[in-house]
């Protein structure tokens, strides 16, 4: 309920009783970094004054913290493979009351629908969700996405208050080198935030990143380039996501003259790391955990970045604010009580599975024609081949020579020591494209897994030490529209429907979070090393970024080189 | 110039030389609080990178500090009495290269032609002037302006980019007691910057000004104020004018925690003191004298301001910044050795008298009956009268009663200690409506002075021991059509013309500077205490909401009781 602004004075004034007054809490306010104690009156969706004030309702929190609602900076929806309504069940109890999502998954696999998708199945729930448009769809030339997202297409979600700017300008060569299309796209945000993402750029480079204007970065990994990017004027995105942990390093660079620059993000989160180890109090825990204080670790999760996004009515505790207030047991240890948003204690209702209408090109994007296991023979001469070499705990692959099997001039799993294959299937016009490599250190045996959550282009991939099994999940995939799966025996073992786009389920959060689990599980008893998850690791082997060796529907392609390479 | 995007890329990245390169800077960063040693290169307006770079031209700067081009928070043209393009010249040298103006003046005199004068008037001048709409015109109910400014006559210019957002609600009082007419300007600017003005104003008064969406105040006074401002979160605008001086209290108050909430403002200064000690810089100086490092200083003085009025394209020295930048031999004493603005070195061309258009209604405001020495006289019957007491080094005035001459019933300047005669006569409308007083510890001896220059209203004042003087002054602010003016034995001694609104002059700056002084030498050889300047003084001698006396042209105003009272 929004009160009118002379609603909100007449309450603040004290002429009307608040509706709902926190009592007595220990205030953390961000703008002069203090903790004091008092009451927090609320009106609708605001707050309407901090003080001594008395309500028709009065909660007394009895000196617990209250401290802004927490914003993610930088993130995808996507990657917690749920509907934005069940991910905000998810992150309210974790005291995340907005995020700053960039829609690039779902552009990826069908384009300005998917996104409107995304930003119509994002409004009206309790969460608040803006959104920076996707800039680099496709990728690269080298991918075969669903679709591409033009600037044509940014156009017509410009003028949506809900849409901030740029999403995450991860061409960073092509911005260096000049590259006309994607100076169009930056000139159609001017004025407005563009988000980068420039992992280790450096020097002229560098400037020649922020000189078009760009204003973010969440890829630093080491407090030099961060240190660099804030001297350049780039706004540094702490990130704390499932595969990409860059906190620790960055928390070390943090300090009382640059922390206004400073913000936290998750970029991609798995909702399994959501449910057990939170969010943004993540990100704020580990922060304070590691030498930041408290209430600047609370400043870059709120005011730093609602600042950074040009979000005035969010970020602190003050009047004529949003009422978004999380309520701590502990500000250290970050407990968190409770979670008020827009005036509202956050209580969870329950899932919405049944209120989404999902357009067919969005809940039917798998596109196959009939792969049969002839399609899948790696026919080779030498045993000595190009393999992708998993490295563990991280999203970077080796490329290795290995001897390997052979039988009847064919690549065969055999021995222990044998790579998996692997195979990725345009799975978006029915081509019949497929990419064939060998993937060591993977561990598979005995069945296959397949997924079509592959960035960027999310074509459908597939691991797996036989081909009745890789077929089999193929088939499985084909027939859900999409989503996980693990087979083994020729039998379908597990799978997560993941209906739209072959990205995200229509289940509720926590049923998703235990079917994953249960497929984790699963996986390890098929000889998947122990921490590893294997859909991750599969979801990063068709980014053709990420050196060295990585494949797609094309066929195995190095990095390095920026050119695609035979398996001999 | 304005460079394309890619044309600065091409610079940054070093493909192509730049036209301007700063070689050898002590560069002041205000994201990271450091200085270093870099070469700044210029592409057009904008800064394209910071490092090593060469230039077609380069410039050798021996390693003195650069600084970012200084934003003024906010202030009102008019208080100069020239023309932008004037002010321009007079503060460009001193490194101020935006200003927040707010044209609260002119707007009192001429309503939306003059709003819309100012704005056309300070466009495509070197100077960036954005605006603040003025919120209170007319100021009380009991004022009598040329005219008045709607919130209909705002919605005319609300789709000006260079208007930023509403100007200082000087009637908190309104606000807090929730007048409805001005909720409708501040719904009109909801998701914009919406100034505050609240002298004194705390508890549960100042949440609901808040509350009401403003986020501002320039009118702190002490640091006890401005610490309950900031943690509701108001930006605080340190004020350096010519009147109020708060400077030296609020500096105290300033730490690195509320450090980014700081800014600097002039509000009201005059050209006497921007010529003789400075703008922006001058607070800069200070608050550095006063114990603030230099760097937050700077900050305070750029990126802050920048930050609070989301101008996002300015307020430090960083890749694609507009090249705004001021070089200096000192960074403690900010002794400025050049001013390069939009990546010129600023270089004064003269005046601009004669580029001046003025509409008939901005050009001619003074319009009068014609007034007689009748018409002036005070009759009395008792000596003992309420008289107006000037307070000297302030612009509040003090309630009096005072034994005065009268000669056949009416007050007549006599002994050394008798007041002088005050008059403000109605200037828009030809009403005829005069109001008389007497105005104590003056000092004027031997003529009149007069003005246009009356706030809020702006009607003539003038003050003098006899009424002929008076009536010369009076036909002389007619004959000019506005200005000031000392007026003694029956002749016009000297009259500085303000065509523009009775506001501003059209002569060069520093010919307003010279005969504004000569006048100052004049008024104090006729007895005005020294380090009074009586213009300023008769200036808020109408202003109704400053305590205890006021004179306007309805009569004496109690502003305690807010009410008229007579003299007897």
């Amino acid at each position: 309920m929004t009160y009118e602004v002379n609603e909100l004075v007449e309450i603040a004034a004290g002429r009307k009783k608040s509706g709902l007054v926190l009592k007595n809490a220990s205030i953390v306010n961000v703008f002069t970094h203090e903790i004091y104690n008092g009451d927090i009156a609320i009106a609708g969706d605001k707050i309407a004054g901090v003080g001594h004030y008395e309500g028709l309702k009065e909660i007394d929190l009895k000196g617990r913290y209250a401290v802004p609602g927490l914003i993610d900076a930088h993130m995808h929806l996507e990657s917690s493979m749920v509907m934005p309504f069940e991910f905000a069940r998810a992150v309210l109890q974790r005291g995340t009351t907005t995020v700053i999502a960039d829609p690039h998954e779902i552009a990826n696999v069908a384009g300005l629908a998917g996104v409107r998708f995304l930003i119509g199945a994002s409004r009206d729930i309790l969460l608040d969700v803006f959104m920076t448009l996707p800039s680099c769809v496709p990728a690269t030339p080298f991918d075969s996405p669903g679709a591409s997202f033009t600037a044509n297409d940014m156009e017509k979600l410009l003028d949506d208050p809900r849409v901030l700017g740029l999403g995450e300008v991860m061409d960073f060569q092509g911005v260096v080198s000049g590259r006309q299309d994607i100076f169009q796209k930056i000139t159609l945000f001017s004025g407005k935030i563009i988000d980068g993402h420039a992992p280790g750029l450096t020097g002229l480079a560098l400037n020649a990143y922020a000189a078009a204007g760009i204003r973010s970065d969440h890829e630093c990994v080491a407090v030099d380039e961060m240190q660099e990017k804030l001297r350049l004027g780039f706004y540094i995105l702490i990130r704390e996501g499932s595969a990409a942990r860059d906190l620790l390093a960055l928390v070390k660079g943090v300090n009382s003259n640059n922390l206004r620059r400073c913000l936290f993000c998750t970029d991609d989160r798995q909702l399994e790391d959501i449910v057990k180890y939170g969010h943004i109090d993540n990100n704020v825990r580990m922060a304070v955990k590691n030498g930041i204080d408290a209430v600047s670790a609370v400043t870059m999760a709120t005011l730093n970045t609602a600042e950074c996004y040009g979000l005035r009515d969010r970020g602190a505790i003050a009047p004529g604010y949003l009422a978004d207030i999380v309520i701590l047991d502990s500000l250290e240890e970050f407990n968190i009580n409770s979670v008020y948003k827009k005036g509202r204690l956050f209580i969870d209702k329950g899932s919405c599975e049944e209120k989404v209408i999902i357009p067919q090109n969005i809940g039917n994007t798998v596109s196959l024609t009939e792969i049969t296991a002839d399609m899948l023979k790696i026919k080779i001469q030498d045993p000595s081949v190009n393999v992708i070499e998993v490295v563990h705990g991280s999203i970077v692959t080796k490329k290795a020579i290995k001897n390997v099997s052979i039988i009847e001039g064919e690549f065969r799993c055999i021995t222990g020591d044998d790579p998996v294959k692997l195979a990725v299937v345009e799975r978006h016009k029915a081509s019949g494209r497929i990419g064939l490599g060998l993937l060591d250190k993977f561990g598979l045996r005995g069945g296959a897994i397949a997924s079509t959550i592959s960035h960027d282009s999310h074509n459908l991939i597939v691991a797996g030490d036989n081909d009745e099994d890789m077929i089999t999940a193929i088939n499985e995939i084909n027939a859900c529209g999409g989503g996980i799966t693990i087979c083994s025996g020729g039998k379908v073992v597990k799978t997560l429907p993941l209906k739209i786009a072959g990205l995200i389920s229509l289940k509720a959060y926590n049923e998703v979070y235990s079917i994953f689990g249960e497929m984790m599980e699963i996986v390890q008893r098929m000889g998947i090393p122990a921490g590893m998850d294997p859909f991750m690791t599969l979801s990063f082997m068709a980014l053709t970024v990420i050196p060295e060796f990585r494949l797609t529907d094309r066929g195995l392609f190095d990095v390095t080189k920026q050119r695609f390479v035979s398996l001999e």
